[in-house]
């Protein structure tokens, strides 16, 4: 996977600094950690310059404790735990230091070390108030990515000047995050105005034929503006990692 | 189902101008004709202002030729014949006089009499050149009912100044159809900035994930536009129909 | 957006009233108030004739407070909160003066100043008695933005003759609202029978295969009935608001 | 699976008249022809007291065929051939005698021979003319198999007198189908008004979100007027066969 | 609707026993009972000979109560109320005398008065334990209405010698109503065995992809087994009410 | 069903033994036993080699300790119950002995008697620890029918190396099971890896347009490695069980 | 990928046979030929013992031609094409001489070579003749594959003494694969009587609410019957492919 | 929507080089050119840095011949024209000079200038040579809009090797397009192993229970790799598009 590892272990072999068994287990175990329920991929932050998050929906509250603990005691630092209740965010907090809770996004940082890789900015766009948590959520994410993040909610198009008097700051964007339920024609219309590429977020929010944020989904995939694209429902982490990396390029 | 019809029924009855079963029939036959494949709603025009309208998709040509043929010959006017394919149509043209065939809209107009009843306006605004023929079907709707119609078509929100640069005509219609496939979202822009009422159409037009115009759908009933609602997906003609009727009030 | 504002701004600038920098920045902002989480359009009112109505759905109280206080603040009345649970009533009332809960509606409006600005009516039906809280939604709605409404509950199309007793109080709404879950036959009815138009609102009620408001939402967008269209499902709210634009017409 | 067999079989064996062996394949075996890709199930008729039907869709011509022959060998009467195209037919046409083709419906009967097992009457109402071919379906099933059908054609809600002046037809029946596609209303308005079971069929019939019958499906399914119950999309011959099982109760 | 009804109005006004008014009042007023939010069909046992029956999901406990003592006040008998929780039955005991609930059926019955209009029975056969509920919702209701009832539960087809046995007991009955959840093959296989008219009624028991009832649905509509029908998901109450009907053939 | 049980039914009646009405009797009534809401069928171990399994979901309590207790009470051993949730296991270990609970698969295991038929194993591979759950009632489930089971959690495609770091293990298996929810794209690498057959699991694991498993499901079942089939949506058992069939194969 | 493949490279780069480069470029090119439009995997027989399969469907018919000739240029046998059309087969047969083509199945085999590598067999097991080609696939490919193939074709549930009657036979097997469309469930109940495993094969044939075999999938994903799953719709290749591999086992 | 656009306007109309109601007209028509049917975007190449494109699908020959001549004679550059036929393309070219037709993307570019606005790359990755097409269309986009693409196909994750064999090439791409059908698992593995932003497109391929790419698109929404996002199904033009402004940044 990782060409420069491989040459590295292929060479201590030649060299015999390493026997042939010792060889053919360094390639099939590239490294990770292995708690039983879950195997922590330590290598990951070197691969991809990201740390390991833990999406904590559905696992047992033991396992995210376990995980946390592997990945700090390894060095890992801006830890986040994504999609935690305030709940369990509770419980955790009573063992480990130094992780810090945004009740809005759902999100916990443990260990922040904030840096700032750039001064390039992420533009994160709300279709409306109740997109709230999901903007947040990709906000969050941002930031503790390092990156610097405009927040512009409740410019939904119903009330289309709201947006366009922001058009200055959505100019000022290198990548831009478009948070929209109901029918999610935000990313059409920001996708027409901006140079930037766009990434859509559909939420669940919406009366009934909104089904549980398929019609935003649809809409955006469908979205007749080019340079745009889509992550699931919900997701604004995942809009802001992207957002992050695509942010770092040329930086 | 017509109280003065009813009147007239029982005081001709009273008056024993009719016997009692000759009342009861009278009663359960409001006028129709019975073709033995279609019922013919005669007392339609007179009920609510507008003629049969026969929706040819699926109906064989011969079911076709003898509807048509028996609403003229009970004096029908502007009888209008929708989703008629132009082979279908070039078979009846041949024993029914005074047909005039729209081709992008698969429409015909048989007996046709030129009315308006107002001065106000129907604007139909369409999303993309793709939608077009679906914008016709609403516009020969309109104009055959007797409305004026304003079109404005390949305004779609990509591009949404084409759309702003048109706000003097839109502000012009008592009420406005507005025609789109894929994301669907001009109607909630529209809907957005106009004072009249909104009908959505959505269409079939789109790439993959469109899924036969249920994107465009599900985003036209989720709009966060007040003041919208929306027919069923490349419904030109239920549009026009609805649109023709608000446009009545008042005139 | 509109025409005479963008007249006055650019008069004044002629008339060297205004600098440059002042124009353009009254051009891009067209009022509205930024709470951060919020953009209220106070120039809504006057655009549209209608307040800003507040969708408290997914929001979160404190947002819902901060949004109410700052429209009454700027001067609005009978402003209209939205699918609002009684719990987060209670809270709101705590601070807010003057303000009404429909617990049936889960409607609460603000700064109530009672108007009527005509004598036609906006005639509701329902088919059962199940579906009344939107039913409610809507005529609270619709007298609130000050319509005469005629309440017609449970006569759905199984016991038909109920709706056949209502004919002539049907005949008297200029606009009908048609509210039905399980198979949304209503509408097909209603709309044969009817001269005004119709808004069909299919509700979420029903047994199984109703699929939360799928079956009644289907059937109402593919009715036989020409003259209706349909809102999202459960919107009982944007059945009246529409229904409410139509029956200014003319007045 | 037929008791009476049964006990033949076993008396048979007790008396010697068979061995243990020929019992058990006599069990086994309980009467149908092998083909390979078909096997005929003469028993059926003795069982249910209905012959074998032949449903076409997806069949190989020579399949059809051979089934065919094989029924008729083997003294088969009244062969139900369903969803058989005009094509098809005729290539069976050639080498079978004594067949019948029913174009609309899509039905062929083989060896057909004329019975009438009661009085009471299947009344088979269709929505509209559209409806036409799966009403056929309906219809000519019906009669193959002895039953005394009404037809009531394109008497669809949206003119409803059409419907309400043939209530005394209606109620003659002992049983009926409603033939319906859009949004399948007319089932829930006879299902009220009438007092025998009601078998509905939605068809395919429709514009766009029709999605292939699933809308009057679905309104069916949700028929609010008790008495009811469903079959398939387009499923006229299931509807006739279950029509016919309870017509026959009684007489 | 109901032309004896119609005959005598229209005999009095003849007789001038009812004025033209009062015979148009009486026409257009077939007998029910308005409460506002619902309006009581008293009519409907003399049409149909069967009691009206409450569905109580969603509505108002208030609103159960007003509606069953203004059928009892009328003289109603064996009032059925529906999907009725145990928490609402408790209030609605303290102020109604002679009422009965069943508690897996979640079905009560207001002044029960027990009749039995034939000999002959209905078969309610169910796939699974799990399928209890639904069950036992249409054998209360097939008795209430007056049938004889037979139970076949747990003889789901996976181990099918558990329905083989009891197959003299199936054809007993004169109808059969076949309860499955999952994949719903019980209705085909007893359809290829019964005589009798069979209705299926899917339940949304199951693992995951069983979409609530919808695999079961799929499956019993597409059955292979003529001489069947299909009701609403969990809908056993439907299925008996039309047994019932089909039951009382010929008797 | 099975052709010695009939064998020796027909010698016994042919030796005069049994009356016919008696072998009839025998023939109708292979083993199980009635409890009225459930029919526990004795024979199936003898069958097919596997105890009765209770699946608790929407059972009530009641019937679950009935069916247990009989099933015990004519020697059951290794009984399984799945689905079963802490509460009402907490209720059941009241009554009944020696019965073992595993919270996590949430299954219990009456009368356990451990036994191994073979040294073959069988490797049940999760993506994530999210799909915990459903890969320990796959785990338990094959442990209780005997097989030996190697867990291998949490090896998802997002770090791939964690799965390649085990292929040796995962070549030890005889059969694999693959347990992932989100987008189910394990099951496609371990088929294209493993030379044995691979059983999907798809897990109702992750965000918004997861869909409660459906696009894990659809992406197992298009998935491009030949050798792989799928089970329900968190089907553990299912998976466990067709495994331990597979897994004896040869034994 | 192949533990002694890399062992053996690594080897040869110990004794200096290859260079470090070499051994790099070794391990990162497993053996496939690149066509530009295709990889084509050679090395996959080695791995898992089968050849490579080439799915036809949407592909080009040079890409096709060039795909088969490239493989049986580095001397592959048995080499499968599916989902290939007669004409396409025309074109191919130009071409390529010793190929063979199954019209039902749309199979055709290139270089068959005749092996059987046991006595043990699969069963097929098809509810309907309309299932013929999906079940035919099935057959063709098992049979190429090196299985002995017994074929049960017609013996649907709705006359399911014709399955019964068969029961020696399925016994013989040591796999089964189970072909129906409709209501699939035929599944269910071979899955009930069989003690070998059972890969239900949906297929798309049926009636309207079929939706492309839909039904039949969710049916089978249903199956109460445990011991089963399912692969995707009429994809009879991939269930034998999966019988194939479980019918080595042990021999 | 242009500032710099706005100032010039509002700076000629202070200097009074332009009329009051010149200057409000220059304000709303900023640059397109009117056809009727289509409004062409000129002001788009400036404002964005890329030409009109037009989506051919569903638009009339001679509207899609009008709208490539006007933007020709605008002077536009590199015109694409997406989802055009080759039966179309070859009625335009006879009468557009300077025309080229990509036959497998159906792409058509009219005044083709090649241009090249750096060296870093687009890698198109398409797991299958079924997904060739869709894979052209996205390649051929890139190209025309001045990117250096990398096209590895047939690298899909059940030969995983192939794959890997090229992760030297993977890393070197800027931003990469992933595209696949059945269940686009590609994205997952790739999106794991890249360092650059992945888009993932969904294709129309693959057997049943694909449903017209839904599995693929799913799969793709719901993987669990970060850092990757989804156009529609089969839109390798939206990808391209994407993946050019990506690509461009920094450059």
């Amino acid at each position: 996977m990782d060409n420069k590892l491989l040459r590295d272990i292929l060479n201590k072999y030649k060299a015999e600094e390493i026997t042939e068994d010792e060889c053919l287990k360094s390639l099939a175990t590239l490294p990770y950690k292995d708690l039983g329920y879950a195997k922590i991929d330590n290598h990951r932050e070197i691969r991809t310059g990201y740390p390991e998050v833990i999406f904590c929906q559905n696992k047992k509250p033991e396992h995210i404790k376990g995980i946390v603990k592997s990945i700090l005691n390894s060095g890992g630092e801006n830890v986040l735990l994504t999609r935690l209740t305030k709940d369990i965010f509770k419980e955790i907090e009573k063992e480990i230091e130094n992780i810090e809770y945004f009740e809005d996004a759902k999100i916990a940082v443990a260990n922040r070390v904030f840096r700032q890789f750039s001064n390039s900015k992420i533009a994160i766009i709300a279709a409306g108030t109740s997109d709230y948590p999901v903007a947040e959520e990709a906000a969050i994410t941002a930031e503790v990515l390092g990156n610097k993040v405009i927040r512009l909610y409740d410019v939904g198009v119903a009330g289309i000047h709201r947006l366009f008097s922001k058009i200055d700051i959505i100019h000022e964007a290198k990548v831009i995050i478009c948070v929209a339920g109901m029918e999610g024609a935000l990313l059409s219309v920001v996708g027409g105005i901006a140079k930037a590429p766009v990434i859509g977020v559909p939420t669940s929010v919406g009366y009934g034929a909104n089904f549980g944020g398929l019609s935003a989904l649809l809409a955006m995939l469908n979205s007749c503006a080019s340079g745009s694209s889509v992550v699931n429902i919900d997701n604004g982490f995942g809009a802001a990692y992207l957002a992050s990396m695509i942010n770092r390029i040329g930086e």
